[in-house]
C-alpha cells in the first residue's frame, strides 16, 4: 500500500548516500529531510565506501561527470551490504562522455531503480543495447499512441538489467520486468524549475531503502508523492501569483506535509 | 524593442551551456528557466564541445577557478559555431589568478557580451591594457560625476575587444563601441543576496542568444528586465515583511512573470 | 553586551572567506550578507592567500573534502594575519579520511572557534586524545543528566586548543576554558533543513570578526540569534501553512531583519 511505503520512510529515517551534481544538491538534500529520510552527500574517493557503511542507500546521479571512479567503489560497497542503489542518467546521450559512464556504472554497479526521462531511458536502451529498433524511440514523450511500446521498452530493460524502470515525464512509467504503474500525477510547471527529476531520484531512493521488500511499488509511491505534492504546490503558486522559484520551495513544502492518507487520496495511477 | 528581445527568449528557448560557480549554479539554472531560456550546467573538459554542440548559447563565470582549459575549448567551440559568450569576471582584481584567468579567456575566446561591476571592469581594462589613467578608476560606484568617464570606458574597451560591455551596479551602462545604454532600473535590495550578478549574466546570455543580430539592446533588455524585477520583488518582500532570502525567491518569480508589455512599461533608461 | 556585538556586525560588514562544501554553499552566502557580514567563496590553492589578505575572518567547513591543502595555506595566512578563523569538522567520525583531516587542520591551523554537534565535538576530543573515558561519550544529546559533563569536556577541550568550542544541539553550550554560555534558543525544526549548521558557522566567523576582544560572547550571540531567528521562523512557517523549505527561507530573512534589541529581547541563557 501507497500509505506503508509513505510512513515506512518516516518511521525508519533511511540515510541516503548522494553522489550528484553541485547544480541541484541542496533542493535534493532538503527533499530528502522533507519526506522522512536523511541525506549524506559524499564525493571523495578516499572517504565514499566509510560513508556508504554508515547509510541505507545510495544514489547515483551523472549530472556533473567527474566522480565515475568514486561512484563505482560507492556502488560496489553498496552492493556488497545490500543498499539499493538508484541512478539517475542526467542529460545521457548529451555527449558521448555520458553516454560512455552510464554503460560503465551500469556494467560494474548492480542499480535497484533506474530513472530518467524518456529520451534519458532510450539512450540506456540503446547504449547498452537492449533494444533495437524501439518504437518508443521515434517520440520524445509519451502519448496515447507511443505508451504501450515506451511500457514495453521499460520492462524489456528491467528484465534485461534486473532492475525497476522509472520514466518520468507528463505520464510517468515504473516497470518491473512484469509490471508496470502508468502514473498522471504531476503539472507542467515542475519543468519550470531546475532539480525536479534529481529531487525524484533521491526520493525513489529514500522509498526503496524504506521498502525493501516491496521495490517497484515504493518507487511508484515516491514518484506519486512528487508528483502530488507538484499539483499541490502549484495551486499554492497559483493563489499566491508567484512564480517558478516560489514553486519550487513550495513543491519540497508539500512533500513535507504528506502524510499517508493525503498520497492515498491524491495518487492517480493504473497498472498493467 | 524591448518587448520583441523577451518574447524571442520565450519563444525561441534558448539552451545556454553555462560555466559557472558553485555558490549561485542553482539560481542562475533556474533564472534561465524563469526567463524562458533552458539551462545545462558542464564543466568535465571531455564533453564540454558536445554540450556545446547542442546549446545556443554560453555562459562563462569565473566565481569558482579551476576549469580554465576546459572553458576555452568550449569557448573556442563556441566561437566556432557562432554561438554568443558572456564572460562574467567575478572578483577579477581580487587575486592574481582571477586576473590571469580573465586575461587568458579574453586572448583565446571572443566575448559577445562582458558583464561585470565597475571594479571588475576597470579591472579587465587595466589588465588588458585597453585603458590607462582612466578617470573612472578614481571612483568605485558611477555616479553624476564621473558617468561620462565610465562611458568613454566602457565604449573604448568595447570597441578594442569587439564586444558589448555591460557595467552594472545602482546605474547600469551597457555599451557598444558606439552607443551606450544608461539605465536606472534596480533596488540596493539586489546587494543583499548572493548571485544577481550570476543570474544577470546567465540572462543575458539568453537574450542575446535569442536576438542575435541586435545583440547590444538585447544585453541592455536583459539587464532591464532583471532590474524591474527587483523592483517588483522588493515591493513583494515588503508587503510580506520578508527579508533578503525571500527577495531572491520574488526576483526569479518576477522575472519568470515578466512579459513584453511589463518590460516595456518599467524599463528606465536613456541612449548616449 | 549581545546587542553591540550584533550591531558590530552590521557596522562593521566583515567579509568572510569561506572555504566550505558544496550543498549549503548558497544559503552560507545569503545567511552571511542577512547577518551583516559579506561572503568570498575561493578555495583554488593559487588565489586563497590573495584572498584571505582581502578578507577579516576565515570559516573551514569540510562538508566537502578534497580541499585540505588550500584550507591550510588559506588558515596559515590567516593566522599570520591575525583574522579568526572557525572551524566547522562537518561529519567528523564519520569516516576515517574526515578525522584524518580534522586532526591535520588542527595541527596545522590556530582555530578561534570550533563549531560542531556532540558527536563532532566528541569526535574531536577522541581524535585530538584530549579526552578520555569522556562521560559525555555515552549520549548523543546533550540533557539535564549529561550537561555538567558536556560543559567539562567544552572547557577542556577549549583550553587544550586555546579556543572557543560551540556545541549545538536543543541546548548549545559555547565555552571558552573559563566559562560557558548554555544556550536553550532554537526549535527543532532546525534540524529538518539541510545547513542550519554550515550557517551558524559562517555566522560565528562574522561574529567573532566583528567582535574581536569579546570572542566569546560574540560566539554564544551568533549562535543565540541563530536560535532565535528559528524560533521566529518556524512562526511565520506555521502561520502561512508551510514545510521545512519555506522555513529555511524565512531562517534566513528573520537574521536580516533582527537588531540588537530583538536579540536581547529573544535571547535564552545562563553563564557557568
Amino acid at each position: 500500500m501507497l500509505k506503508e511505503c509513505l510512513e515506512n520512510v518516516r518511521t525508519g529515517n533511511p540515510l541516503i548516500h548522494n553522489m550528484t551534481n553541485y547544480v541541484t544538491v541542496n533542493d535534493v538534500a532538503n527533499v530528502l529531510l522533507a519526506c522522512g529520510g536523511a541525506p549524506i552527500m559524499a564525493q571523495e574517493i578516499k572517504e565514499v565506501e566509510d560513508i556508504q557503511t554508515i547509510c541505507g542507500g545510495l544514489c547515483i546521479n551523472i549530472g556533473t561527470l567527474g566522480m565515475t571512479e568514486a561512484m563505482i567503489l560507492a556502488g560496489k560497497k553498496a552492493n556488497e551490504l545490500g543498499h539499493p542503489v538508484v541512478l539517475d542518467p542526467v542529460g545521457v546521450g548529451a555527449s558521448r562522455e555520458r553516454s560512455e559512464t552510464v554503460e560503465r556504472l551500469m556494467k560494474e554497479i548492480h542499480f535497484t531503480v533506474i530513472r530518467g526521462n524518456i529520451s534519458e531511458i532510450k539512450a540506456i536502451a540503446m547504449d547498452t543495447n537492449t533494444t533495437r529498433g524501439v518504437d518508443a524511440a521515434e517520440a520524445d514523450a509519451v502519448n496515447a499512441g507511443n505508451i504501450e511500446s515506451v511500457i514495453g521498452l521499460a520492462k524489456k530493460l528491467a528484465a534485461a538489467h534486473d532492475t525497476v524502470i522509472a520514466i518520468t515525464g507528463a505520464t510517468d512509467i515504473v516497470a518491473d520486468s512484469e509490471k508496470a504503474w502508468i502514473i498522471t500525477n504531476g503539472r507542467p510547471i515542475m519543468s519550470s524549475i531546475t532539480g525536479s527529476g534529481c529531487m525524484l531520484s533521491a526520493v525513489i531512493a529514500a522509498y526503496v531503502t524504506a521498502n525493501p521488500d516491496n521495490v517497484t511499488e515504493a518507487a511508484a509511491a515516491a514518484v506519486m508523492a512528487e508528483g502530488y505534492a507538484g499539483e499541490l504546490a502549484e495551486a499554492v503558486t497559483l493563489s499566491r501569483s508567484e512564480g517558478n522559484a516560489s514553486f519550487r520551495t513550495h513543491l519540497i513544502d508539500e512533500i513535507y506535509k504528506m502524510d499517508g492518507e493525503a498520497l492515498e487520496r491524491g495518487a492517480k495511477y493504473e497498472i498493467r
